[in-house]
């Protein structure tokens, strides 16, 4: 702290960060927590207009500080306040702390309205607290009028008062105010609120807008974009909270479902990369229009934006083209964090709003994994976590304060409801719980869109009108998992056709069996290769853990988070009976949602989140699975289920595995044909 | 220096700059140069490739500096030196400075090339040196291939080499490099040449350009944007040297001839800003694409430019609205120094190239003056100069090292031929030069396009084809000051009607007298409000310089520079008869050409140059000579030849003046009406 430290002053401590000082008697709050670094806004500059800066006083005796605190430890409200609280209003017991003045020992709350909508970060970390420190600013200045005996510009005599005022020193313009600035000062009888950008990663500090009078608000946008779904957050900048929340698909869908389809459209075609950059940006720029609708924002009030995205969607999104990503070495154009004005990327926010894109892991681990790993955070603790990205390409970060690694692995689509004979995108009339009785193999499901279980009374009523139309991803994993803890397949997930005798369920197909899951309209079955085909994925999956988790030296995760739409919505525990993730106790596995958004979004409230992120991504060790010459050996050993030699104790304390039964795999030859090479998956969404 | 100071180690000096070191044996001479500061050009970093690096060896006994220097003190060539030799040539005695090493003592010099073509910069300092250091650096790096244990994008393996190999650190990058990167890198086999432009007061170090291989040129526009003219040249940046200069009208002239009535313009028609700045632009373009056809550059190859303009051309090119500039109190946009993209200004050059416009140093006393100032340096030394760049306002300035102040003047436009009854631009057929007979009171002359005097044989047969169509700029001053000289006129500017006795030559003119100077077709005279335009634009400039000299305290100027083209053609000897300015020893007043062009061309080519004149700008004291009380009885003072009070002894030592002699001012009663509030000139080119 730069406050003379005297023990006669006053000790004040601000909550939630703890920080601490000493300061004289009738120092201005706000003075105080600046002394100390602690973030309180502030636009108007200490003219108690803008009502960004309040506080409140804790009051009573904190023995453990040794401080006894009092509303009567700070200045009455002098005219300035009164006026703010009369015109604009100040809820009970909150102060502006660049009026009130310390006059005694004091705990100071800087009340903290950031809070992530539950509902939009689906079962994620509610009440989130993110330390703000943005990159914007506002700033509102006086500026003094011009004078002839000192005949420096409109522009200067701006900068000359940003540096008096808020101590900004060199600041550049951003070039297009250079023809508003004089009307903008004009409007505003010289007083204005100029936005300044502070990264100095990126740029020095920049002027990138200015608006008459006092301005009091400022957005910024987080946004994921993935190859199947955009998600963006509307947030303001000066209290971090998320006004807004919303998600479209992709429409770079329309080009290619998967991201290989998707580069290999660019190559066939010459304008291919093009068309997907500006379908993206107009997807997003859409967005925009509709989260600032239902939020009553102007997006031209937009400042500052960060997205992450996985390495293709990240190229062809800033206008890359992501040819080299599709091959061997799988060399990214940029990997280290991207800072760039919004309208490089013809976003169409303020005209001097700013972009940041997370900085991508490797060529197979993207932005996204970044900020799901900012989200997470293994790096800030002690316990083993695994972080678990099921998109297609599965990302995969393992790690601690220590150390943390990262790879990807080629899951391909079958976990989305692809390359599955009955599968479907999760959407009204798609089974997505499913339970097998081990003693008749009789099913009973779920469908999206109705509430009732398929044994239960009315449920025929329920979804007269949606159908059942097939089986999505989560409740493929569960139907396999059924199947298995009911016998029904074998450890080596191979139908057995001598159940058929049991149940009329089990159909010949060919060399194969089937299950017959739901004998509608359509008819849903459960094929040999579908279960080949989850076994592939789910083993591509646990073989890339397995390989981090040799070169962490352990057997064993103590805690995972499973992020994405997909680790929200399957059930844990099928999840680890069909060995898709390692043995852990289940109740330290927990989805956490659009974990990448949300890392998104702490990059956009807060520079040191950036910088975290980017030192952090620096030091993650990344594994090429293709090269890692175990890979071949866990990923077999991963086909069965849950796994071939790796015990799953903690599960086996939860859920009565069956014995072992190895059946002659026919099928495996029926299925073979599907197994292609692993590069061939590779990049696939 | 860095280097340990070791006596025993060789001592090596550099010229011209004179700095010296001691440097262990072996050391290369570039890595000696650079750590003595002395500016040597490398683009390949060391590999002998781009020969940017010469030096020569100076041979001899130099006492004054202890120091035998010879050729057997530098390494012999090795093989990459030869292979430069036998495949690029090398000039004899130049070695290449990064293969050859110091073995003994030396004295180095480091050629220069930098010599301002003495054709463009009429009559302008010729072989001046300007010690560059451009913000422009090209940087061949090799860098490593992609690795998928270490995934670090394309770009990013770009910076790392590149702080490795030339030490910047949180390298930039322009963004239309994003998408390009990865082709380049493999188009040049992994070698590129980036092009850095660093200038800590505009941005971080960035990289601007790329290019497969060894890029070993690159180019920079330096312009002058004057109201009637736009010039420039083209610079090579790594050698200095101008490779084409041009020149084009202002096509903002069909939108007004003066300043003045382009602001009205803008002014009354909604798209009338816009309409000029597309206009300067776009022949600021197709003067690029002249220089750059003679020299066989292409365009993309500049990577720099620097401009200069009065204010109001400057706000016009910045797309800046210039009607504040219109009225008191003449508030620029932006006075300081303005940095940018040059394509936020449309400017068709490499896509990464930069901008940068000098400072201006009042609402009337542009970059332009600026420029001059850089140019003459009078703040670099102990004489009192006095810098006149007569335009149409006419920007003075007025210093030492000591203290420097300066102002514009509203001399209006009839130095240059408007608002004169015969006047005309300086074009063939118009009279440029005028003596008269002090005897006969006859007059011969020369005209543009003829070198012959009007009295000598031939004379009509040289003009037959262009004619005698009026009277420019120069030749206004001449007739003016040789009708004094003659008598003709009083001091106070009245034709003597008596004289028409004498001479058939002295015609009335209503009330008035005038002088008929050619009797052919047209007629060409001069009438009393010819000399009356001509006595209110001269005391307007006298007034200003009065001014200035009040404020520096001084009552004679040491040295007058006279720039812009009017200053080129005029004779100083005229313009101190007409007391246009103040008296000097004739000797010690020269024209500078475009003084303001050649300033640009110094900031181009040396950031230093930058700094130089941003802090010489801040310091410069501004004179509004309309908020001077003391102006108009200066300007009355000065209405007479050459002045009512001032003495001019040191013109009256090589010219002799008539004795006074006043008359009856009937024509002040007639030219009475024309003499405008000095508010209505202002602004006028």
């Amino acid at each position: 702290m730069n406050a003379p430290l005297n023990i006669k002053d006053p000790l004040v401590l601000f909550m939630p960060s703890g920080k601490r000082g000493n300061f004289p008697l009738g120092t201005p709050v706000l003075d105080a927590a600046r002394q100390l670094g602690v973030y309180v806004e502030s636009v108007c500059g200490g003219r108690a207009t803008c009502g960004r800066c309040q506080i409140e006083v804790q009051e009573g005796n904190f023995a453990k500080h040794k401080i006894v605190s009092s509303n009567d430890h700070i200045s009455p409200k002098g005219p300035k306040e009164e006026r703010y609280e009369r015109v604009k209003g100040l809820p009970d017991g909150r102060r502006l702390s660049c009026s009130a003045t310390i006059q005694g020992d004091l705990v100071v709350d800087v009340p903290q309205d950031t809070i992530i909508n539950a509902q939009t970060i689906r079962k994620a970390a509610v009440d989130r607290h993110i330390e703000r420190n943005p990159a914007i600013q506002l700033c509102f200045v006086e500026v003094d009028e011009p004078d002839m005996h000192k005949p420096l510009g409109d522009l200067d005599r701006l900068k000359v008062v940003l540096e008096h005022d808020w101590g900004f020193k060199n600041l550049q313009v951003a070039h297009h105010l250079l023809a508003d600035v004089q009307k903008i000062l004009r409007k505003g009888e010289w007083g204005v609120t100029a936005s300044i950008h502070r990264d100095p990663e990126a740029e020095q500090p920049t002027i990138i807008a200015l608006w008459p009078g006092l301005k009091n608000e400022a957005y910024g946008i987080a946004c994921d974009i993935g190859s199947t779904t955009i998600a963006i957050h509307l947030v303001s900048l000066l209290s971090g909270r998320i006004v807004a929340s919303s998600g479209t698909s992709n429409p770079q869908i329309r080009f290619g479902e998967d991201l290989m389809s998707r580069v290999s459209y660019v190559m066939m075609n010459p304008d291919g990369r093009e068309a997907m950059t500006v379908a993206v940006r107009q997807a997003i720029n859409e967005l925009t229009d509709k989260v600032c609708t239902e939020a009553g924002v102007d997006r031209h009030d937009i400042l500052d934006s960060v997205f992450v995205a996985n390495p293709i969607m990240h190229h062809l999104f800033l206008g890359i083209d992501p040819t080299e990503l599709g091959q061997a070495p799988f060399a990214l154009a940029v990997s280290g964090a991207v800072h760039c004005a919004a309208s490089d990327l013809a976003l169409d926010f303020n005209q001097g709003a700013r972009t940041y894109l997370l900085p991508c892991i490797a060529g197979h681990v993207g932005a996204d994994a970044a900020g799901a790993t900012l989200s997470e955070g293994p790096y800030r603790q002690d316990k083993m976590m695994l972080l678990v990205d099921v998109g297609t390409n599965a990302e995969i970060v393992l790690g601690n304060r220590n150390r943390v690694v990262a790879a990807s692995s080629p899951t391909g689509p079958a976990f989305e409801g692809a390359e599955i004979s009955s599968g479907q995108r999760a959407a009204p009339g798609a089974i997505e719980r499913v339970r097998i009785d081990p003693a008749t193999l009789e099913p009973k499901f779920r469908v999206i869109g109705s509430e009732l279980w398929s044994d239960e009374d009315g449920f025929a009523e329920s979804v007269a009108d949606i159908g059942v139309t097939g089986i999505c991803g989560s409740a493929i994993i569960e139907v396999v998992a059924e199947m298995y803890l009911s016998g029904i397949i074998s450890e080596d997930g191979v139908v057995d056709g001598a159940m058929a005798e049991r149940s009329a369920r089990i159909l010949p197909n060919g060399r194969t069996f089937s299950y017959l899951l739901h004998d509608g309209t359509p008819r849903i079955t459960v094929t040999q290769n579908d279960i080949r085909a989850i076994q592939l994925a789910k083993s591509a999956l646990y073989a890339g853990v397995k390989l981090l988790m040799e070169k962490q030296g352990v057997d064993h995760v103590d805690t995972i988070s499973f992020a994405g739409a997909f680790g929200s919505f399957i059930d844990p525990k099928y999840a680890m009976v069909l060995g898709l993730i390692p043995d852990c106790d289940l109740s330290d596995v927990k989805a956490v949602g659009n974990a990448a958004g949300t890392g998104a979004l702490m990059a956009l409230l807060s520079r040191d989140h950036r910088r975290e992120i980017e030192s952090t991504v620096q030091k993650i060790e990344k594994i090429e699975t293709a090269l890692e010459p175990k890979f071949q050996e866990h990923f077999v050993h991963a086909m069965a289920l849950p796994n071939k030699v790796d015990p799953f104790p903690k599960l086996a304390e939860q859920v009565t595995l069956p014995p072992r039964k190895v059946l002659a795999d026919a099928a495996a030859e029926g299925g073979g044909g599907r197994r292609r090479g692993r590069e061939g998956r590779r990049g696939r969404e």
